[in-house]
């Protein structure tokens, strides 16, 4: 799978490409069926929301469940990222996100990148945000909303929130948003399970509360360029990976035929992930 | 302005109507330009958002704003009612619903009737919602999102939500909404300043967040049946009105034309007006 020059532009200029249907129903139904294992588990990479006990986001689910840790190495979603890159690129995080039929809660305008460089010191902006749906993605369900081109303008001032979301977030004033709207516009890309997005680390994205009956449930991953990896460990290994080795593609039918990957964190968590340290090791 | 049989029987079908652009851009900026005086005023009408100075609903402006006024007996509006009901009507609750850009919160899923019923005895369902687009409404600012013959299974059960949002509010459980929607979808009327929705009493409704930069001003109007006039004054006569005298119109260009209405709380809201009591008086 090879970006056309048409596409390559069209992400430098808007700071995102939407790709709907890139994998099939049956090779999704192997990943959603897997999802209700994975939030039943009491472990600290399940994220709960700010009332009840529905899971808002599952980390690291590649280092323990088979089925995605093959979707870590797919060809239609990594190779994009490596020719977007022009380099080999690692696994920063890998998240799945339930924003839950009824309780998936609001997440406010934020850059990603603002977070990888204030937490992690990630020299530059060189990670790739990748969406890929679970499920249908709606305009009722909380789509995930962009500000094309705002990704130009690199790191805005934000403040840190930890209140409005179940997750700290490092998020941007309202004038800013104001006036990048006002020239981009906002885009929220919709489309049936096994969509993909591609997302700049900069680009402006937040995402509205979910209060249809339809769950909205993603694989957000964040692939960084292995030579722009991060040079402080802060935050816990599961949240912000450790391992900067190169991801190496399985074939492309790898999601719905067996092929041996590891999965070193099975057994539990490795204590020394489950905090952070203020230099990298 | 007459309804065709087309329209009643979708309003039958449906539980709602949606007239894009029922009002011209010049009668709707004469009631826009009004709402910043009417918000800025410190009296018990406004009612604000849970976080913040903003509001978040005005009630009663046509009792003490004379554009406000004459809206409430424009004909476009009332006539319609009138025609559905198949008799005079007066104004139940009059609201400046201000869903702000940015701050704007959620409604969760609930019918209007329930309230009218449990709060103010209104005998039955025979008072019609109306909304009027004072701002664009678009999928981004939290337009109202409807489920499409719900109203048909009259009141359903509910529970008083007092924490969610600032406004007490009886909803409804999620059991109950995902099955309304697997038979009817959602929908959500979207369309410029000036649109105008009828919806029934029993129609559940709901919106979620306004996280853009576009403020989402709407007018809600509840207009009821002369007849089916509430019997107990629980909620203050701000909110529930306890005036039931019959509507009479003006002519149709009532809003760029001034003609003289009563203004009857121009220097405040008497005291009595102020408070609940639980008989009616």
């Amino acid at each position: 799978m090879r970006l056309t020059p048409a596409q390559t532009d069209a992400f430098e200029r808007d700071g995102y490409l939407f790709f709907p249907s890139l994998f099939r129903p049956d090779e999704i139904r192997l990943l959603s069926d897997e999802v209700p294992a994975l939030y039943a588990q009491d472990r600290p990479e399940n994220v709960r929301e700010r009332t009840g006990g529905v899971v808002r986001t599952n980390f690291a689910a590649h280092l323990y469940s088979a089925p995605f840790a093959r979707l870590a190495r797919h060809p239609r979603m990594v190779e994009p990222v490596k020719q977007l890159f022009g380099e080999d690129v690692y696994m920063h995080q890998f998240k799945i996100n339930g924003k839950q039929a009824f309780d998936g809660d609001v997440w406010q305008w934020h850059q990603d990148y603002g977070t990888w460089r204030n937490d992690d010191q990630m020299p530059e902006a060189r990670a790739m945000n990748v969406a890929i749906f679970l499920d249908e993605v709606n305009e009722f369900n909380g789509p995930l909303m962009f500000i094309p081109g705002s990704h130009k303008l690199g790191v805005l001032d934000a403040q840190h929130d930890t209140t409005t979301t179940s997750y700290p977030l490092w998020t941007i004033n309202h004038d800013s948003i104001a006036k990048l709207v006002a020239r981009g516009g906002i885009v929220a890309p919709k489309g049936p399970p096994g969509s993909m997005i591609l997302f700049h680390g900069c680009l402006v994205h937040a995402s509205t509360s979910n209060l249809s009956p339809w769950n909205r449930v993603s694989v957000y991953l964040s692939l960084c360029a292995v030579s722009n990896h991060i040079r402080r460990f802060k935050r816990p290994g599961y949240i912000a990976h450790r391992d900067f080795a190169p991801i190496r593609c399985l074939p492309d039918d790898c999601l719905v035929k067996t092929y041996d990957v590891t999965l070193p964190w099975k057994d539990g968590t490795p204590a020394e992930e489950l905090t952070g340290a203020l230099k990298a090791a």
